[in-house]
């Protein structure tokens, strides 16, 4: 009566089609085997790990600002990175009790840490630009790490820690290593939708924690949408006190976004905001009157409303305003605009509007309805210094979007022509159609996630370099604080290592090797990631 | 870009029929009405609300022993029922600061409990007999829920719960109604796995917490399997320091599960374990030495183990040997044998086993050894006074069991077909085929489970009738202590339903609406059921 054993038949041809999947198209990997590169995830560019093991004794080790670093004890960002990460390598241990370990073998007490830049970026937010490549080099008389901003000093910190493991005395070891390191995608995001359901902080925390396991840089934050509008504006707090599934318990206020926005910060990760519009913005609706367009039915207004109102002057000094507090709120340099799936069934009815349509010579087209819509919006956000980042069918439309703007390619299907076609029209582009992480499936489906190749498609070497990153989506309308970490993790994991690893990087059976160690490592580390299959972890989640 | 307004036709066939799937066969319930059965879950056999409505002042509410009560503060069921369910109806409330309430409406300050029958079974265990029905009536001058045995007094304090709500002062309510209420069938079961993962024992405890809140009454715990053996016995303490994944941490000590057994007890719950023999028992090899087969290669034999050896006596003295303790360990009258997907490979393999196929004239017919073998063990489990369920692959190789089996019907295909046939031959059947519920898919896939109708094969009123139930199992491949709770529940919840309620309810968009409060009620009760579609609880899980 097990599951994979024998299958049975179910009921459905859907199930059926699963197992069939499941069987044929998921090898199924069952015995992990001790990898070359350890628990390393996701792997690093360049790796020589020598079989010479050394010692480390936690009550003496330290990490330390190294001789020459551009940083020192006033680099927030490194000092809360060496307490955290010394923590997650040596955490409940009661440092008296530690085994000596094998007094013939080398000792390692000191991690040098030293960044090399003079604009080492300690005190700012990181950006697309930001550098996160380091080096790495643990040897008998020392182990240092060298990065030219703490961005990939962080990174770092977190390799050197998949490095330490234990015997079974429970005496902490470590290999002599050499790593050189660099992601291949500058954008590597996580896709949170808190409009169809409120995720509370601690679950946006605790996930920013997991990214930084898995070198994830980007937190693109899904914050409204039809569903809710969490959101609490200094400018229009009606907008939440009216739109939020609950104004007082199911909001973020200024301080928590400043607490996400810090907290990312020090784990070398960007928030970028979406406020999607014209479409997907009921909610809205509710705390700004005159916002969205009156529908009609019979010639008269039906009481329901549909997306943004283009038409009125109003709707684009409502934007000015509040994108203008968007943009001291959040320091990323990218705005996420949204502009996808915008339903023309209520302009359609609309007289006010279709009478616009005939005097701007829109004819019946309301994709141009759509398009001057949009113009303005990226005018207004163009004119308050940033750049934005939209979903595809704003590029689609022909909008004209500013050189800087960032494509995000999210429509199945043919994604790989899209990419072309973006790219060829020089713009910048993200992938996120492979990894809608909230489609569910029976089996080990983060393969699936694992072998795409984001630069598969036709194109020259200029348009692939212009394929800047990814995202993986965790849409909101089936997940929850009760579900969201084990269905993000370690699926999320496998995007990861795709966006971060060299290409060549390619061996599910390796990558699973490493993966369950990585996935028992996230739960020792207060992440409940599911598991990858039949096994178990050292220390289970207990509550 | 939302996964539910335009889906991406994604790449894989499987995810396309998911798709459809979800769009064509789960009608999309989005916006949840009010039910005017309220909240109550699974639906009572008979419900009568009046709008009458009383206030409950939580400072004076009393649960208490009704006059002529068979049981008294003795009972320790009751006892712990009566705090219990306080908690649950006015947590986090500090009493004095609850709302007074409208005085010109009614107040309801006391339930009194009265069992009425002399064998209450208040020192008892549940049992396959127990008398689960009982009569609640909630009026001015107070509110009696009266039963025969606890078990109807567990089952209705749950109801009583559920009729209490909130008003936007925070003044619990309840309605003016009368409930007549019993379960459809008898045996209303959860499986949990503990040999793919090691469940912690928390994890146990709060899945029968939800199984209470769903009046679910039986724990099948398939202890042990190939993978691992947590069971730790008295007997043979190696089958457990061999065999667990880890022998201190990852295991059930007996006062572990008398601890599952007691706290099962007080909410009515019976727990049936499994140890499933012969095949599935790659993990009793490591510590009882001989007890698998040796399987042979090329005439030697290869160094791997098959099913388990039912050529020598030894086998059966070992097994006499575990069942008398286990027998013991457990008190319900059933243990569940196993008996399904033997693998006859290893035994082909094998000359002595062929040496006695030929000897007891079973020819190369090795269902005839399985039977055999199966024979032995049903024996010995009689002679201990236990009755056995067993997996269908037992019924269907014609071995002989005893009248009072119960076969539980899992596979997939033709369940209809194999609970005639099992009916047909006087035994008792439950149904777990069509409840699978570790494969997932994306969507609501409740109402799939909720669409079953156990009854629907063809039969005389007589075989219908040895249908007693049906178990919802979570198998765990693929599950774990980080996933399981918003996996089982609230789909499980479907299960629970179909198996209590009348025949008649079917409503799926009645179960809806009644399913989304249920749903954030268990939140609440700290149970992290995952949620049915967007919205959101008045108390987010928060950890």
């Amino acid at each position: 009566m097990t599951a994979v054993r024998s299958v049975p038949v179910l009921l459905f041809v859907v199930a059926a089609a699963s197992n069939a999947y499941r069987l044929h198209k998921f090898p199924e990997l069952t015995a992990p085997e001790p990898s070359p590169y350890g628990s390393l995830w996701p792997l690093p560019q360049s790796v020589q790990v020598s079989p010479v093991v050394m010692f480390i004794p936690p009550p003496e080790f330290r990490i330390v600002h190294g001789e020459g670093s551009t940083a020192g004890p006033d680099c927030l960002v490194l000092q809360d990175a060496f307490r955290r990460y010394f923590d997650y390598m040596f955490d409940y241990i009661r440092l008296k009790d530690v085994p000596a370990g094998k007094t013939s073998s080398g000792r390692l007490v000191e991690l040098q840490v030293i960044l090399t830049s003079k604009d080492n970026e300690c005190h700012k937010y990181p950006s697309i630009l930001s550098d996160e490549s380091y080096k790495l080099s643990v040897n008998d008389d020392g182990a240092v790490l060298q990065a030219s901003q703490v961005w990939g000093a962080v990174r770092g910190l977190e390799t050197f820690s998949q490095l330490v493991y234990k015997d079974e005395t429970g005496a902490f070891l470590i290999n002599k290593t050499q790593i050189t390191d660099f992601p291949r995608f500058a954008h590597r995001g996580i896709l949170l939708d808190t409009s169809r359901h409120f995720l509370p902080l601690k679950v946006i925390l605790r996930t920013l924690d997991a990214m930084s396991f898995n070198k994830l840089n980007v937190l693109h934050w899904h914050i409204v949408d039809d569903q809710s509008f969490p959101y609490q504006s200094e400018t229009f707090p009606e907008l939440s006190d009216k739109g939020a599934y609950q104004p007082f318990t199911h909001i973020y206020t200024f301080i928590d976004i400043r607490m996400v926005i810090e907290y990312a910060r020090l784990r070398g990760i960007r928030v970028v905001p979406e406020f999607d519009t014209p479409g997907h913005a009921d909610s809205w609706g509710k705390g700004q009157k005159d916002l969205l367009t009156p529908c009609y039915k019979d010639g008269e207004p039906s009481g329901t409303f549909g997306p943004v109102n283009p038409i009125i002057n109003n709707t684009y000094t409502f934007m000015y305003k509040l994108f203008r507090e968007i943009g001291k709120v959040f320091p990323d340099q990218y705005i996420h605009l949204g502009g996808d799936e915008v339903d023309f069934s209520c302009w359609k009815s609309n007289p006010d509007i279709n009478k616009f349509m005939a005097e701007h010579g829109f004819g019946t087209d309301y994709c141009k309805l759509e398009s001057y819509y949009v113009q303005q919006i990226l005018g207004i956000v163009s004119s308050l210094k940033k750049g934005y980042m939209v979903w595809q069918e704003v590029f689609d439309n022909h909008d004209q979007i500013n050189p800087d703007t960032i494509v995000e390619v999210w429509k199945g299907g043919n994604y790989n022509e899209e990419l072309y076609k973006v790219t060829a029209a020089g713009y910048s582009a993200i992938l996120s159609a492979p990894w809608y992480l909230d489609y569910i499936s029976y089996g080990q489906d983060w393969q699936r996630y694992y072998r795409i190749e984001p630069l598969n498609f036709n194109g020259t070497e200029e348009q692939k370099h212009l394929v800047i990153g990814g995202e993986a989506c965790l849409w909101g309308e089936f997940v929850d604080a009760t579900n969201l970490t084990p269905r993000l993790w370690p699926r999320a994991s496998a995007v990861a290592e795709r966006l971060w690893s060299n290409k060549t990087v390619t061996s599910v059976q390796d990558a699973y090797n490493r993966l369950v160690v990585h996935r028992c490592r996230m739960v020792g580390r207060g992440i409940a990631a599911e598991p990858l299959y039949v096994g178990f972890c050292e220390n289970e989640v207990n509550y």
